[in-house]
């Protein structure tokens, strides 16, 4: 989970910095990807963590969770919520019957 | 926030489709800089959301934080642990003091 | 342009240096997103180069476009066939007559 | 190679369209993201292409390549040139002797 404390930790350290002027949803998306192929960067050249740092793939991961935090904070967004709703969607464009076991999802998830 | 049951949800639904399957640390990272790249493209031509669709904005970023949630499932990480273990690390980087108003973090920060 | 004595020292290099063993199609598409995210960072915060530095945004292009010369070398593609294909393509899709002016191919363009 | 022809008649397509006024350095490093992304997509889950289809692939690659022309140009940077000084750089940080068979420019190289 991330905790209402987690959040509120991340947005009082970008505000005690005066970080939260550089935020838009705009940078935020650019940030998002930015951090995301650092992420993937651990695994560019096979599916083994570079050097099998697990804590640096952590870290990683966790950076691109702060600034989707952030993201969601700066629009206003609850993540349960539109986390929630982008699920009940899929469910419903992938029933358990048909979908079972099929990576037709995989193939059009966009 | 994200709470429990929203992380239960989401890996319940992989795994009524048999979908966990496709999941490692390395084809997530994958997924995970692609849905970026989806919320990326709301903003590729300007800093105002393409159409003015926040809807939209708000379903890419819930798909990044949905393979979010399922990396860190699939890796056994407590979002909440590493987020703010990282968020530590940041702040030790970065005192207030010297920190404030700069943006030599956004220079360095990877 | 980018001349074929440009691309056979982009692949002699790889070659002496034995790094053309993780060269694959996976490898390289993750290697153009790695270094593309490189090269969106000298705009993360604004639509001028950070630090102004063009020279760094020049090397950062240069390296998705040597990643580029790679993936279509291993894959055995000719870039200016590709290109002009994908052109061809595009102009049926978008006549000038109804496109000119308009942002729907930067709507709908993937 | 990309021939000076191919890189005319990408950006008089561009022009006759007037989707010129979109591109900035800002927002096409944007676009080869997203581009790179949808490349990337073909190899999300392993590392044959999705359905086997190399032609759309070729297509992605083309779409990457020919915003990564479209930046060039609105800079107004030699391809050839600024590959060839990159590769100079990096043939001068990673010395036949000590780099061959070494991952070690994989794990430095940004």
């Amino acid at each position: 989970m991330i905790s209402d404390s987690t959040v509120k930790a991340i947005m009082e350290a970008a505000r005690e910095r005066d970080w939260d002027r550089f935020h838009s949803p705009a940078t935020l998306s650019r940030s998002i990807s930015i951090e995301a192929a650092e992420l993937l960067e651990c695994y560019q050249w096979g599916d083994e963590a570079r050097d099998g740092d697990l804590g640096h793939v952590a870290d990683e991961l966790a950076d691109v969770l702060t600034y989707c935090i952030e993201m969601a904070e700066c629009m206003g967004l609850d993540m349960d919520k539109i986390v929630l709703d982008k699920l009940a969607k899929t469910k419903l464009k992938y029933p358990v019957e048909t979908s079972k076991g099929s990576t037709e999802k995989y193939r059009e998830l966009h």
